[in-house]
């Protein structure tokens, strides 16, 4: 057994971590979208300890320059420090993206050790990296800062507000770890490319063999649940840095907290995008495999047409259940049941919403957060997806259709 | 050689179409979407003549009880009368849907002879159908009359514009045929499960032989170039009935004729929705084969960024790039060449958008209709899909994005 205990101020509580962020002139307040104090547009995450590091990358098949830089490394490489910058994905920038990548890490103060630094990007497409601006970070920077809130600030972009988890978790023999982490990312716009960032950083004694194994897990029961597969910005990714000082590692626990990480993170993704009010999860079962499962609830998720009824809070059933089956997966109306939490809105039984049920469903949709369950009756494959409704103006032609 | 001379008011001009629409009740005002004087809730088209049908419907996998009920009469039947009505799809109603089908026809007057009647809805799911209400309607028709143009306003829903369209045909022979078509449906909401339904009517004497092929040659260039395939509605249909009235026919002259009623409407459709103000062709070549250049080609046009830099006029060729690299399709940054009309904003040549071609994209970015032209390099797939911007306030937080 062990316990997880919920800390503030993210990387901050990892033993052995420090990050800072400045500003080089790269963001200004006109580009903030009016989400107010973000400051800094360039960031560092640095270990006194040389750390194991894993990542997960966008299946895009333009990658962009950090992603072929940190995979130019040797397999099993160690690090003690990234770079994050916003305001300039330094994508599309072939080559010389990832030599203006190796001209800013020789840059690192020598003190500092650096070990096959790594750089991670967010922004625009296709325009080199300002070299100059970011160099000049190196001399700004407070390397034995602890500033959680102001990196996770830092690498926003659309998002409304910064992202960042951590907790310690103790063992039943009386040893503990940390585990922080911070991203950037805006549900409103999945699933359309919106560049998703993740930096995971423990203090547990991970061994190498669980590293890919775990972080794999995780991303997959959390990041790729909210987003469509193969709809990937250039830049999407997760890492996972441990530099072992807490001298402890239970994998049964690291691998709970790891994925609560991953989880809570992507739930705040999700809630994120202005004016987006609620969270739902899409659970789908008795789909015909795992594959079809993953398929309508992801679909159910990223349908305009659901979002808007969600915002609309329209109990009518019609558009999810257009919605599966145009997803080309075995289905069968006469199999088919569909509820919103626990109250049952469509089956063989229940075809027509009557007024009290529609009054209950429209009750169940004004909650920030519900889900609902399609069973198609078919097999045994199940999966859920998390969306967020569409709450803009411009939904409104589509909230409004059925009323 | 013939000639192809367009024609107002439709349906009014095929030999022996008639057409109406009527307000039985289901439609009010406060659902019209401010779009006006809509008044008719459900129409009929009807021959005097008996006609060769044939039909194209959506793929999902659920389909509405008018598609189940057509797909019931013999393979090649005949048909003199379609019945048509908005506010009610008639989808998930199971085979009490069918069944009210049969009773609703069986009330067209006897003196129209009717013969295998068809019915076609569109409008909420998961309702049975008001029979009362739309059996009401075959007292107050006018089966003489040709109002096109109110029976085109008939079928809308989220349109903000009736479509219809007619030519005349001239062949060089001296003779001559009419094809007509009224269709409905929004571009805004594509891919999201719009219902689009299109009714064509010609009185050329096309052979039965024919319909098919080339209903699905025309079909495949028009409204499946501007929605995802499997991403259908329940109800999407689109008919072509055949009086052979005129006694004419030439297959190249119909076809030719065929292709362009259906790509012009399907425009209309694309550039429908409140509020759209571009059509955007995305053409798509040098895939690897026809279905990647496809993917590419849809991708693009659905994708939320791509349609929202579009509305802010943002020459950035990015999000077209990030697309491209997301729809896991063979391709490579140093093969791949955009251009907007004619200019090139990427290549291997041009990596960055300066200042001067900047400003020349931003020119035709500012028209009502361009073209993306995204060469892959690769090999010979092309494929062009359509799509238009989308030029709401919430998309304000994309299109601001970048600057």
């Amino acid at each position: 057994m062990f316990d997880l205990i919920s800390l503030k101020n993210s990387i901050a509580n990892v033993k052995g971590f420090y990050c800072d962020a400045v500003n080089v002139g790269m963001r200004t307040n006109s580009a903030n979208s009016g989400v107010g104090d973000i400051d800094g547009d360039v960031a560092f995450i640095r270990s006194e300890a040389e750390c194991e590091v894993c990542g997960v990358f966008t299946t895009n098949r333009f990658q962009a320059a950090p992603i072929v830089h940190f995979k130019r490394y040797p397999k099993e490489f160690k690090t003690n420090f990234i770079l994050i910058n916003a305001k300039n994905a330094n994508a599309m920038t072939g080559e010389r993206g990832v030599e203006d990548i190796n001209e800013i890490l020789s840059h690192i103060p020598k003190v500092l050790n650096p070990l096959n630094p790594i750089m991670s990007s967010t922004g625009v497409i296709g325009y080199p990296l300002p070299k100059e601006k970011i160099i000049s970070a190196f001399s700004k920077f407070d390397y034995n800062a602890k500033n959680s809130y102001k990196t996770a600030r830092a690498i926003m972009t659309t998002d409304s507000f910064e992202k960042q988890i951590a907790f310690r978790v103790e063992l039943e023999n009386g040893e503990s770890f940390n585990i922080a982490a911070i991203a950037k990312g805006a549900g409103m716009i999945n699933p359309s490319l919106a560049t998703m960032l993740c930096f995971i950083v423990t203090d547990a004694l991970v061994p190498r063999a669980d590293m890919e194994e775990l972080l794999k897990d995780a991303v997959e029961g959390s990041f790729n649940a909210i987003s469509v597969d193969g709809d990937t910005s250039t830049n999407d990714t997760v890492l996972l840095l441990s530099n072992g000082m807490s001298g402890s590692y239970d994998k049964e626990a690291f691998a709970f907290a790891l994925n609560r990480v991953a989880f809570e993170l992507s739930q705040m993704i999700v809630r994120d995008g202005e004016g987006a009010n609620k969270v739902v999860a899409f659970k789908v079962s008795g789909a015909k495999n795992g594959d079809e499962a993953k398929k309508v609830a992801k679909n159910l998720s990223n349908s305009l047409l659901v979002k808007t009824a969600l915002f609309g809070e329209d109990p009518n059933w019609g558009r999810i259940a257009s919605t599966i089956g145009a997803s080309e997966v075995e289905c069968d109306a006469k199999k088919l049941v569909i509820k919103y939490d626990d109250l049952v809105v469509y089956s063989k039984e229940y075809p027509i919403l009557d007024q009290e049920r529609e009054q209950r469903a429209f009750e169940i949709m004004k909650k920030d957060s519900f889900t609902i369950s399609c069973d198609l009756g078919i097999a045994e494959g199940s999966y859920t997806a998390y969306g967020c409704d569409l709450s803009y103006d411009y939904v409104k032609i589509n909230a409004d259709y059925r009323t």
